[in-house]
């Protein structure tokens, strides 16, 4: 089969958008033009067992969780609010009626905390794999919603949280490691619990909407590089990321201290499935940005700056490396 | 695993409903509250390879086209207008881009047809069957939206189109019959035709909940016996069908008078996805459904009525027959 991005291109050049249409294929989520002030952002998010998650390392209500969470935090990236989700579910015969509960536990969980109400779906049964796709409606404020189109050169590069942990977590469940392993280090648990069960960053996409503070933004779902190239695609400029500033998580750090191998630097840049959010904004901005982050609760780092040059560089130790669009396909 | 009616009453169950949700989890849809005199009206609908189609006997573009078809037949069963649509797909590997093109060509058709614009979705690949989840949403004027709820005692019982031929359609495929074979009848043609490409009742749906017509609504995709069960269910009341009024497809009577082992009433009572729409309506408004049927160029007939006794009969040549819920899963 043709990759991802090259169906998404098809299916974009096919799809005539319509006049309620603000946003469509290509984008973390859709935006609808609403009445009363308000946008409808929509958006789904599908998984598919064996290709973005193993039941034998992913306890059920975890499972369930983070099919609602993957969705949740590309409506943060569009600075919306979730409202409402569909959930569709292909169950392989052989499920218990435990295993369906724990999962949709955990799904409800995040739902209730999130204050999304769960308003149907479908169910089926699947010859083999399970397949979940959840299906988001957000809202935000007319006109409001941040793409990834907005980058405009001498914007500052941000990326909330820390990086790596993700894919250091799913290698280590690769290796064997499980999450309630006693004889698991914290370090170890914490990165995998990343990868398991990340918090999507409603309240920071939220108030970035809110405050209208970012130009462009994006969740990190194929890792910091090629997401940062999908919003320098969209807006048509490129950037340099300084490697000393990108917040790499303590627990790569630590593993990684004890571990030659593990490069920490590079899980930061490329590892996939942190569910950050990556954005841009104006240099002078950059207060409001600290006090926002300090607001939510959620850290918050200056990574590099918009350049002209089609260009993604990386600058570490005074030389500059290319960073190419790595194509990080969801694939264990 | 558990049956769906199962998996789906749990979730009922624990889905706390906010106060924007008009209906929830249950209905061939949910409604949400929305601005300027409407409703937002969501559904989707989950095929899977191996239960819901076998890609042996269903060319590509005719799949892509039933799997927005069956979601935009909910919309049309709760009197909405649809209006934006996600796809979300999981592909084998050894998907080529050709049957990828014919899938989302057949899809992208009837959404054009159908004024329904593609917004966004997500693709992934998948270790063995394909899936596929189109999520639709629709609208409607405000609070006009048709439930399985409203059926009153003396309401008169409709049905649009006829019966029976999408599950004899299903039956020759399993027998070997293929859409494309040129020694086939016209007659299973069009029994194959109506299993793989429905029209879903657009038009229908929309000029009766614009109307106010009908009283309780819902697609027939479990068959009459069991969609008609599902009225009953919410609307707390039962009914008798007439056996001689079920407008057995032609396709069907033609090929059962020539075949002594099919039973045609028992195709048309029992044999699922129909897609047709099945409603309730006060019976002095009987000529105001005549015109409309009229008016949108599909047939309507009167099969039944609603009573106050909790049970579904059959009423044939002056005897009557229980109907049970027949509880229906797609599965081939």
């Amino acid at each position: 089969m043709p990759r991802e991005s090259e169906i998404i291109a098809r299916l974009k050049s096919r799809a005539p958008a319509g006049d309620d249409v603000l946003v469509g294929i290509g984008d973390d989520a859709a935006v609808i033009k609403g009445q009363g002030g308000k946008d409808l952002i929509v958006c789904c998010d599908l998984m598919v067992e064996g290709v973005h998650f193993r039941t034998e390392w992913t306890p059920p209500g975890t499972l369930g969780r983070k099919a609602l969470a993957v969705t949740l935090s590309d409506i943060a990236a569009m600075g919306g609010v979730p409202k409402f989700a569909l959930v569709s579910i292909a169950l392989p015969r052989d499920c218990s009626s435990g295993f369906i509960d724990e999962l949709f536990g955990g799904l409800f969980e995040l739902a209730g905390a999130s204050g999304v109400s769960i308003i149907g779906g479908d169910t089926s049964s699947s010859r083999d794999s399970l397949f979940i796709d959840v299906s988001v409606i957000g809202e935000c404020g007319s006109g409001t919603a941040i793409t990834r189109r907005g980058a405009k050169i001498g914007d500052t590069v941000y990326v909330s949280g820390s990086l790596g942990a993700s894919a250091l977590g799913l290698s280590l469940l690769e290796d064997g490691f499980r999450i309630n392993d006693s004889k698991s280090s914290d370090a170890r648990r914490k990165a995998v619990l990343k990868h398991l069960a990340h918090e999507p960053q409603l309240k920071l996409g939220r108030a970035l909407g809110e405050a209208r503070l970012a130009s462009a933004m994006i969740d990190i779902s194929d890792g910091l590089s090629t997401d940062l190239w999908h919003i320098l695609d969209e807006s048509d400029c490129g950037a340099v990321i300084n490697a000393a500033a990108i917040p790499i998580a303590e627990c790569v750090r630590s593993i990684a201290a004890a571990a030659p191998g593990i490069d920490a630097l590079r899980l930061a840049v490329d590892g996939g499935e942190e569910y950050e959010l990556l954005f841009t904004a104006r240099p002078d901005d950059r207060r409001r940005i600290d006090e926002l982050s300090i607001v939510c609760g959620v850290e918050v780092n200056a990574v590099g700056e918009i350049v002209g040059s089609r260009r993604l560089q990386l600058e570490s130790g005074g030389s500059l490396e290319m960073l190419q669009p790595a194509g990080y396909e969801h694939t264990i």
